[in-house]
């Protein structure tokens, strides 16, 4: 029986991106739909993922110093409305409770879109001195919001996050805060999830609602188009004089607190599928795998296969996390299940390599397979998943680079654009008016102002005004 | 200046159980309350306890094989209501949203009281054959329920658990897994929590809204109240049936799944307060409390002090969770707070301690005090905690036994209850009727009737006629 009879069709990047897209969430069983609109059904696998960055993720936030609370999931619809940028951002995007049991409540409810508003009002009334500062606060919840195209992670009803809301005695300790939890999502992208990222600060136009500024970290798609993988905000005392957060200074006066917020959410496990996954399937990085090693014993009905490969699935235990398929099912079909699911590492043992004293080693990412002998299996193992780690991260990276193009004009742009998605740098006026230009004439939005500036003209690339800023342009997810 | 100027005042539980409940809440900073009604902010310090016992069940969970998964947190109206018992049951108390955005929703959705009917209709999709047998999993989340008068962790709008959902072949699996959960949350109780239990079957009345039957355990609070602190529910193939889940047999034939639903939620927390607390505050079970061991200081600003006692810390940070209080507030101040927050062990150390090469070693729940030399300190620390987890088990076992009393008439529980809250055991014939009849004369509902049986008479409490069971009256919260 060949091979190809076991393949689960998948669509092909090439000819379908977003139906590939799809294909590969669901065969790989990430998640199923339900009768809930827009919402996602995260199933074992999708979630262990999930699991795995979560737990990495608050870890990093413990150590530096932040405590997890939690927070009602309801807003009364005058506490949203008390800061007046916010609630216009978010008011078109929230699910309102009206009723509860039989009756009709007197004041409508919406699900958080986000708890800037809660945490301010709990921070209102436990904040009085600068010895309560700093106050360093993390969730992790569900938020809500109404969209009405949805894909799962890029962009669903409802989605898994954290939310860091933090207030500080000064602007300087606030704005340092900002940059640590972005420095913090930036390295979990590139180290765990081998994503190669582009740190920067968003413009005016696509700020955070209520924010004083915006840090995000971009990255690039394998179909050139961008994805916005975590935000942080900087909120100066805006909320704060909203919500009448004061404490006594250093001085004994009275000042208003300055904040931050910052969040990670599903969403990155979209990124994680679109920057590494291929037309055989899901694409995972060792660092995240829920399972780094899969034994798929061959002739298991053979004698001492079976047990052969426990005994191996038990030694690899101790190194990666390894786990073994005994079913009944044929290897071509195995194999095409660990590849769909993107296991970085396939160890296949038959009869005749148990009679060699060796393994086949199949990597995913690169599809290279190699005799092992059982002596250096431990050293292959542990070192073929580092270089996988290093490897998917620099291949990523390139096509980062390839993928990125510089444009003087705006039909620089257009043209660009026009024979496919890429990242655009080019020069900026700063001029909101300019932007809206690019974005109707290019379908591509300004993605960041990157921390890194390079001058590639004096001009910006719109109204040829002089330069501010040099962007990233891109369509964007 | 004496030690009783830093008591924060709370009222005592004599006086007030309530209002000592609240007070105790509050000033131990485990919650807050917010503009949002009945819905409670969970402080780090509570959510920190609320961690270590997620930690713990979750591992438990995972090592018997279930997964977890995440499930939408809204439910279309429809949905809800295909098993008839369970929308009957569930829909005088769920929250509805109506509108998303500026419009209105075609079809009313409500925010989840719990998943039965979401995981039924997964289920129906990815079970096909005894194969896909058995579906074990769990999830995390939040749920809310539109409850009227509401208490911190006791009885609140939106609340967080684990409600895990299984799929069996065969009536004695699902039967075996109904029972197996409730052994674990059983011993999570008493191991973990220190908090005695009993288990048994709820009656028909008192039943989970579509369940075959429920299985409880039942713990009783200090004020001789009972507390439900966790249900494992048995379906039988009633959803199964309802959302049409078959699957093909061993012998080739459709059959309906048969099904479970077990969940323990943040209400442990107020069982926990409830049992252990005590007029200053709250007492922690080391094997949860989130500090076992705090070092405080004394006359911290004498040379050589404050580094001591953070060699202390760092040094017993090894064998347990340890923290310091290294602030400038007066030690009593400090005492007083370390035992408002229930931390088991309070280790105190002053010039004259350093000198004698010893520390003061203050236990919560007995209020001993001894010097203990620096060459045994780990020793010491380590037996103690051990002790005081034993101790705080017995004491509740102690208090459970004194609080239960027989009762063989309607006229003796109206006395037993007149007098005292308390447990009360009592012989019953099975018929509902009875059973409304004592909750209307007494106030007490069937808590459950417990596996371990005894017969303590041959005819029923309230109407005389022969008797089935022993059952378990109480007030409840």
């Amino acid at each position: 029986m060949s091979k190809k009879q076991f393949v689960e069709k998948i669509t092909s990047m090439e000819d379908d991106f977003a139906q590939w897209y799809t294909d590969v969430v669901t065969k790989a069983r990430l998640v199923d739909y339900s009768s809930v609109r827009g919402s996602m059904i995260i199933q074992p696998y999708g979630f262990k993922i999930w699991e795995n960055i979560r737990d990495e993720l608050d870890r990093q936030i413990k150590e530096t110093g932040h405590e997890n609370v939690y927070m009602p999931l309801f807003i009364p619809e005058s506490l949203l409305q008390q800061e007046k940028d916010h609630i216009e951002g978010f008011a078109p995007e929230v699910a309102w409770v009206t009723h509860g049991g039989e009756s009709e409540l007197q004041e409508r409810l919406c699900v958080r879109p986000t708890s800037e508003v809660l945490f301010a009002e709990h921070y209102k009334n436990i904040i009085h001195s600068y010895r309560d500062l700093p106050k360093l606060y993390n969730q992790w919840a569900n938020v809500v919001r109404w969209e009405k195209t949805t894909r799962p992670f890029l962009r669903t009803l409802e989605f898994l996050w954290q939310e860091g809301h933090t207030c500080h005695e000064t602007e300087q300790e606030a704005i340092e805060e900002t940059e640590r939890m972005l420095h913090i999502y930036a390295s979990l992208c590139e180290d765990l999830l081998a994503i190669p990222v582009i740190k920067g600060r968003k413009t005016e136009k696509e700020k955070f609602a209520g924010a004083r500024f915006t840090y995000t970290v971009e990255s690039l798609m394998h179909d050139g188009k961008a994805l916005q993988t975590a935000t942080s905000h900087f909120f100066g005392n805006g909320f704060a004089k909203a919500f009448g957060i004061e404490f006594l200074n250093r001085e004994g006066k009275l000042e208003h607190v300055q904040q931050t917020s910052w969040g990670f959410t599903t969403r990155i496990i979209g990124a994680m599928i679109m920057v590494h996954g291929d037309d055989r399937g899901l694409v995972l990085p060792p660092n995240i795998a829920p399972t780094q090693v899969r034994i798929v014993p061959i002739a298991s009905h053979k004698e001492g296969v079976l047990d052969h490969a426990y005994e191996l699935k038990n030694r690899l235990a101790r190194i990666a996390r390894a786990d073994i398929d005994a079913s009944d099912k044929q290897p071509g079909w195995k194999f095409n299940e660990c590849e769909m699911q993107g296991i970085p590492l396939r160890v296949e043992v038959g009869p005749k390599d148990i009679e060699k004293g060796q393994v086949m080693l199949a990597r995913r990412d690169t599809g290279e397979k190699q005799a092992v002998t059982l002596d250096a299996l431990e050293q292959t193992i542990t070192a073929t998943l580092e270089d996988i780690q290093r490897t998917m991260y620099e291949k990523a990276k390139e096509r980062l680079h390839e993928k990125t193009s510089h444009a003087y004009t705006i039909e620089d742009i257009e043209q660009i654009l026009a024979e496919e998605n890429r990242l655009i740098k080019a020069m900026w006026c700063g001029d909101e008016a300019c932007e809206n230009d690019i974005k109707e004439r290019t379908g591509a939005t300004s993605r960041c102002i990157p921390f890194e500036q390079e001058t590639i003209s004096d001009t910006c690339v719109c109204c040829g005004k002089p330069a501010s800023d040099m962007v990233f342009w891109a369509k964007a997810y």
